[in-house]
């Protein structure tokens, strides 16, 4: 038992009652699977009655996907001291492909695990790590490949489907037809669909053996388009209690993964608290790390480091590593000419390796080794775009694409051994550029997942690149990205606090949603329906509720009209109370819902008589219920 | 000589230097025309010298478009009081068509300007009114459709070009093609081209003979895109003073036209104190101001009040009016089946006079008559879209499109009395519908310019609606939307203060910027280029000079790296001083320039040269200089 780090509990402690406020109007519902331990979180947002004057009628509630994880149920128990509940343990136990190991494998981990010095910053207890037993592969896409549906898998079919056959009203799920590009999206996901789509390769499921309270989550083209948050502090800034709050912050507002990208001195120990305390699949770029150990001198960088690095990461829980193994010694001359060279970290840090070394990047080299990791741990190949154009200037260039195309053979590879794979993306990309990098990734890489930084469509609005890349995001999403990886306002900038996890957040949120909605995903119109549906009936807390943050919404309502009662108020805040156009749309109904013919029709026989009445009653649009 | 209004005086004064900041690390340049009296403002952004270890050479200044109008030039004598110079008087006596009047032609406009209880709110003084002489078509489009070449066409022609020619360098200029679906993109913008564009009613060239203050600008698909913002109070907020700081405010950070949606008391005064102090054409929309004055009984309003409403208004100066004459008895039945029905005021306003009497509106029989108005003052037609949907769900649907059509039938009229006409469109629509949108208004409306407000994505994000409409603007400008109507994060919550205007403004710049890369505009990638060159030497300063918002950029760098002298540090925020990536790209050019041979091929042959190279230099990625 090691000595507990007073300050950091502390601070966990003052954390923990802060995070754990559940979400305005809504609640945290379980929907039980084939087997009482699949519990698939949800969010329900409780609807209030339609006003009589609109009709009267039961709003049925809305249920939503929900990243928030335990800390926003009032059931639940938090203590970030102790970490959140390993739900998938016993799934994981009962495959007995797996055992608990004696010691932690890692000799960097060992080494951390018993320095004294280390003992105010580390996390205060946990279980040793598993590992596959020899020769055993744990990875969803080996259970898939040989028809097995394992519990993670019904999870995220349940997941998926948002209890959209609960929507019972109509118009709820009136919805224009997507254009999908030739994605297979289905009505109904079934954990059919899912394995099918794990075992082809068209989807992963990450979640590592050593990150049992991860709730299970899916990222593929055929599925909601995902998020991720990227948090992580660096040599100049922030502390680890102030990364599990981001951590917290980011799944709240509706991370679906997240990244640590911390460079600092203590990231093996900030890695554990953040892993131990979350509820989505945490990603890292282990070359960082290693890049650490080395001082900072990528030249120095070694097989045998980059490995002990990739154990003592897979046995704390990451559920996916980026790894740049198709920055390839024949690409970085075809760099020199770029406007920003090469603005990946992880593939400036190959590069220099490549150059300093004249030799193939050894993460190329070593593939099949890295595989034989990954699939003892089922860690899924985040493989990194090391090449990314930085600028709209080197969008779709030569150094991007060769990367590209290198990234499709490992991909073939990862797949022989059965690890699932997904494929990072750019970046920098003009517009009419954007539909080239998804078809080509597709075609390259065998419809594995594509994962994209925005991208952005210009350069020219640093401290609004969350915008400028939301605009990417979308498309690309849109086209068949499937998870988008956010860009806050702070890109290009300096480092993201916690206002600015919630800005990136949102307007990924945003895009991912708007990409949904083109490609037609059955139900994802449900939402904005129930929303447009409560602003025009002047239910202004629903409408507040059924957002992205309510509480923002809320906030920005409230400036212009402060007053409790001026929810209720059947006029909008931008008109005022002397007139508003909804309130004619209603007008039209009740005419034609009073005369009890077909509604068009009615209006078009009534329309004289309508006049009449209208004079009659003074034509006030603004009428007391 | 009215008495003045001390206290609005005191806040003008006080606004006055406010907003007559200029932005950071650029000036005020003109660029003079064929006459001296032509003198086209631009902002020239002045750039740092690459720093040695990147080669050492000179950055040429970048200009950029400016709408910011005298405010943000030192050089000139703001009183808010007094208002702008009337930099086109000259041009607009010069043509003899005009005749000065000697009363208000609007009695409503006379009992204002008599009224003494108004005395404490009205503009302090005001030379009376112009008006075309009898007979007389002073439009912009009158001219070019007789081959007259106004100073306004010449002054658009170089403002459009934004002094491209003097970028000299290659990598500046450095682009990628474009995809403009069919538009009629120009390498270089010709006067001539500004009047053909004018005369077949691709483009219009809003200013008021009343607004001789402005500065010509253009809209049409072939131009650079515009955005417009829009500001006014309502029966529940803001003053006068506000509404103008607003003005300013929306101009500065890059507002081409300002529509004055006034809905209070004061919307005469509000009026007259933003046009005389704008720079950038103002838009309304008539109809608001005329329901004021039957107290919002909608069916009291008639045609002679309308009218009445029309002339007071252009003899203010208002550039273009929103006139919802396509709401036609036979579309009101069509939006009682939807989710929002009708969303938009004026178009509600006029579906309810149609309802009340059973005829046709009054604007579209009247259609003839206004077209006789907007040529004697030149003020252009903003034909609005009063049944755009309000949601997702009511996208694309008969009633939207039902009024297209009849816009499109309106804007042959128009251009039959050789009016200027754009046309508004929508409001909420999925990706996946936005091509249809543009693809029928080109069609239906014979090209004329097209006018849109946002649209925005989804509607599950009250609060960030700026992001929601962001990804659609960008997307519909570039499919060949002239003009892009801002949308601010409180759009469907409250009034927009004014961070609220410049959050929107900047979305809405990002989006019209990214139209214009993903088109081709000649020159647009220029400041991209540049900026990212700036970013790749870490020249912080120039980063953030040439970025949208300078001071934005830099509060947010300096909340990471609060010292001055990391602007001149060879690192970025992100990674700290102990690794950077750029300077990867740097070694790998600096041993191609060594070698004196094409880079590319140096690296390939001497990459194991340059290996021993780099380790001998103890492979430090960072070097002090």
């Amino acid at each position: 038992m090691n000595a507990l780090p007073t300050e950091l509990l502390r601070q966990a402690e003052q954390l923990s009652s802060e995070v754990t406020r559940p979400i305005p109007g809504s609640h945290k519902i379980h929907v039980e699977g084939s087997r009482p331990d699949i519990r698939v979180p949800m969010r329900e947002i409780l609807l209030t009655k339609t006003p009589t004057l609109f009709g009267g009628e039961d709003n049925p509630p809305v249920t939503v996907y929900d990243c928030s994880g335990p800390y926003t149920d009032p059931a639940a128990d938090i203590d970030l001291a102790v970490g959140l509940p390993a739900l998938r343990a016993k799934w994981i136990e009962e495959r007995g492909d797996t055992e608990q190991l004696s010691a932690l494998s890692s000799e960097f981990g060992r080494a951390r695990e018993h320095d004294p010095k280390l003992d105010i910053v580390r996390f205060p207890d946990r279980a040793l790590p598993r590992r596959a037993k020899d020769g055993a592969n744990v990875s969803q896409m080996h259970y898939a490949r040989r028809g097995i549906i394992t519990p993670e898998m019904e999870f995220v079919a349940i997941r998926e489907n948002q209890r959209l056959d609960a929507v019972r009203e109509a118009h709820l799920l009136k919805q224009h037809p997507g254009e999908s590009f030739g994605a297979s999206i289905q009505k109904f996901i079934t954990p059919e669909f899912v394995r099918d789509e794990i075992a082809r390769g068209r989807a992963i499921l990450p979640n590592n053996i050593n990150h049992p309270e991860s709730e299970p989550m899916i990222i593929g083209r055929n599925f909601l388009t995902k998020i991720n948050a990227n948090i992580g502090n660096s040599a100049v800034s922030s502390g680890i209690a102030e990364e599990v709050e981001k951590l917290v912050w980011a799944i709240r507002w509706g991370g679906d993964t997240v990244m640590d990208l911390s460079t600092g001195k203590h990231i093996h120990e900030t890695r554990e608290w953040i892993i131990r305390n979350s509820p989505v699949p945490i990603g890292t770029v282990p070359i960082y790390q290693a890049l650490e150990k080395v001082d900072g001198r990528a030249e120095e960088l070694t097989w045998e480091i980059f490995r002990d690095t990739l154990i003592e990461q897979a046995e704390q829980g990451v559920d996916y590593f980026t790894i740049h193994a198709g920055v390839l010694l024949r690409h970085v001359p075809l760099t020199a000419k770029r406007v920003t060279g090469i603005v990946s970290r992880g593939g400036s840090i190959m590069a220099k390796w490549c150059l300093a070394h004249h030799k193939e990047n050894f993460l190329y080299t070593h593939f099949e080794d890295i595989c034989e990791i990954m699939k003892a741990y089922d860690v899924a190949f985040s493989l990194g775009d090391g090449l990314r154009p930085g600028c709209i200037a080197d969008a779709n260039d030569a150094a991007q694409f060769g990367e590209l195309e290198a990234l499709g053979e490992l991909t073939q590879i990862a797949w022989k051994h059965d690890v699932q794979t997904m494929i990072e993306g750019p970046g920098h990309v003009p517009m009419q550029l954007i539909k080239e990098n998804m078809d080509k990734q597709l075609r390259e890489c065998g419809e594995a997942p594509f994962y994209t930084l925005g991208p952005l469509t210009t350069d020219i609005a640093p401290g609004y690149d969350h915008i400028t890349s939301a605009i990417g995001a979308a498309m690309i999403g849109w086209f068949g990205t499937a998870m988008l990886c956010y860009v806050t306002p702070k890109e290009h900038l300096g480092l993201p606090n916690r206002q600015d996890v919630r800005d990136g957040i949102m307007a990924y949120k945003i895009a991912a949603h708007a990409a949904d909605l083109a490609k037609g995903h059955p139900g994802a119109q449900v939402r904005d329906n129930a929303l447009s549906k409560a602003r025009f009936e002047f239910r202004w807390d629903d409408q507040f509720n059924l957002g992205l943050d309510p509480e923002k919404a809320k906030e920005f309502h409230d400036e212009t009209l402060p007053k409790d009662a001026h929810k209720l108020a059947h006029f909008c805040s931008m008109c005022g109370p002397h007139f508003c156009s909804m309130k004619i749309t209603q007008d039209v109904r009740d005419y034609a819902a009073e005369h009890g013919v077909d509604e068009a029709k009615a209006l078009e026989e009534g329309m004289a008589e309508k006049s009449k009445e209208f004079l009659a009653q003074g034509a006030q649009v603004y009428r007391a219920e």
